[in-house]
């Protein structure tokens, strides 16, 4: 396995001129300049990360990464642990949300065990596990650093194995927006109750033993936000690890990503504060309702694609995302310009 | 041909109990109750709308109305009038933004001529011209009341001649965002100034032209905001009163219709105007940049589903919104149940 700062050190700022080159061509199109809004953004996205002007998205894949949490024991989630690896299942079976809304956009879905707590031995599933788990961070650190380095060296070689034009990222795993909280506010130092929300639906007792549970695994572990690794290994989980090197990975390949929602923003934090270039290289998705999400996207300088009031998570906003992008490559593509269909320019 | 009177006396508010149903079914699938969002409220829509617990979108239509307007002359637009009738060659040809984002989404694209200043034989062109474009609505009425009525009528009508499951609206003509937002803002009783915007794309000058010709037009004519037939006829458009009446075709056949951007939602501002129950069976699809169309939303009681930026029309936007309304239903249809899956519920 290649160290972790070998991979970092290679990644670099995409170069503006195929965006601006594709920007020129969409111009000339049956369109008044700059009216198809963020659908031109999407383009431009695509044709610099991919450093041409003749982008495809004809390979898609979502990773839908799954990960248990020792936190899990504090009574932060509606569900008990078990639903993870049921939920695994689910998608192998392809009846979950991530299937349906990946079939739709036409996206492959790659399910990846980083670390759930059960002994899955099942056709389809990318076998990763880091842990059986990660431990419940109020009493110590949720992973040791070498683990937590494992994740995301995990997550950059899953995107570097494959052949793809697009990712997007998603997630399972009952009570991971604890540690997404709990990583936010250690990145953006703000207390963990103004991004603490109820994740799959926790009543107003869970949300207050939630927020409390962050606040005591903060305290106990103090995360250290210029290190990254530390962030991750001592309030993060196996499968954010993960999604921060996909991410990375992707990058490493010039192949745009499409960050889910909470969860994946959480990784796409430890991505860009691992390396920095690597935001050029993502896009979110959609705005979750979970609460915070939005100032985290914020901190991050975007702005999520969509706002469907969706917290599902599993790669679903992603894969909707993709599909609106794929039409944004299809009006490049297939749009007349104003010479081809004899109309009149503006005067 | 039927009165506009015997059509809207046949509409009927919706009846929420198949949607009621359908969400009994949702709240069975693997994924916590509401997590889907706005795909959920979606599906509710289209079985409120449809009237059944297994609603279907097999055959999608978007209808791209065009027409003229005489209040051109007063320098509103960017373009020249020319532009309409070689747009609606271009729509023909499958070449324009809204037939590739129709492709997308698996829409076809009817294209009607309500009232462009050409004579039009193109095959494939529905012809309904009601006159060869409005007259400049600084002089005296855009059109007459007759016509008005004609309009609407036409467009009740090219719904109810056709099979489909749901419809998209979409318009074309140069300058009628001008016609737009004098209906907007008769219905409203607000000042134009503070829902005209740029439309095409005119500079500060022209911004101040457009808005000065809709506050004479408004002088001049002193529309009835109690009487949708003479707002339609003094300061409208033919393709506004098309899409008005397409709304209320799709509503009478219990279909969902799926509104496009600002000249659109100016159609729906008629419709619900003209028949009140009408407005149980549209969406809005996107919030468009023109400055306003967030306020004439509001206005209607709708939230946008998306918002990217878009102000082309056509049927852009409604496009987009079907694809995703599809996959809402997809989610709806193809997504375990906790029990198949044996999935754990919240404890």
């Amino acid at each position: 396995m290649k160290r972790l700062e070998d991979y970092l050190s290679a990644l670099k700022p995409v170069h503006p001129d195929k965006a601006e080159r594709a920007q020129r061509r969409m111009d000339g199109q049956t369109k008044p300049r700059g009216s198809l809004g963020r659908l031109e953004e999407l383009v431009r996205f695509v044709a610099s990360v991919q450093d041409t002007a003749e982008p495809v998205l004809n390979r898609k894949i979502i990773f839908t990464l799954a990960g248990d949490h020792g936190i899990v024991e504090e009574g932060v989630s509606a569900y008990p642990m078990s639903v993870t690896a049921q939920m695994v299942r689910n998608f192998l079976n392809g009846g979950a949300g991530v299937n349906v809304l990946a079939r739709h956009a036409g996206c492959e879905v790659v399910v990846v065990d980083m670390g759930v707590h059960a002994d899955l031995r099942l056709e389809g599933l990318v076998s990763r596990k880091i842990a059986s788990g990660t431990a419940n961070f109020t009493r110590g650190p949720a992973m040791t650093r070498e683990q937590a380095e494992r994740s995301v060296v995990t997550g950059i070689e899953l995107a570097l194995e494959r052949d793809f034009d697009v990712i997007g990222t998603g997630d399972m795993g009952i009570g991971n927006t604890t540690p997404s909280s709990a990583v936010a506010s250690a990145f953006m130092d703000i207390d963990p109750g103004e991004i603490t929300g109820r994740g799959t639906g926790v009543d107003d007792e869970g949300l207050r033993r939630k927020t409390d549970a962050i606040r005591r695994g903060m305290a106990k572990n103090n995360p250290d936000p210029k290190d990254p690794l530390d962030v991750l290994a001592k309030v993060g989980g196996f499968e954010i690890g993960g999604i921060a090197g996909l991410i990375i990975g992707a990058g490493l390949k010039n192949r745009p990503v499409v960050v889910d929602g909470y969860i994946s923003t959480a990784g796409a934090l430890v991505a860009v504060a691992l390396c920095p270039p690597v935001s050029d290289y993502f896009i979110i998705s959609h705005l979750s309702a979970e609460k915070g999400h939005d100032r985290i996207a914020a901190f991050l300088n975007k702005r999520p694609l969509i706002d469907l009031g969706m917290r599902l998570g599993e790669g679903t906003g992603a894969a909707l995302a993709i599909g609106i992008m794929d039409g944004a490559l299809k009006l490049y593509y297939d749009m007349a310009t104003f010479d081809e269909a004899g109309v009149d320019k503006e005067s």
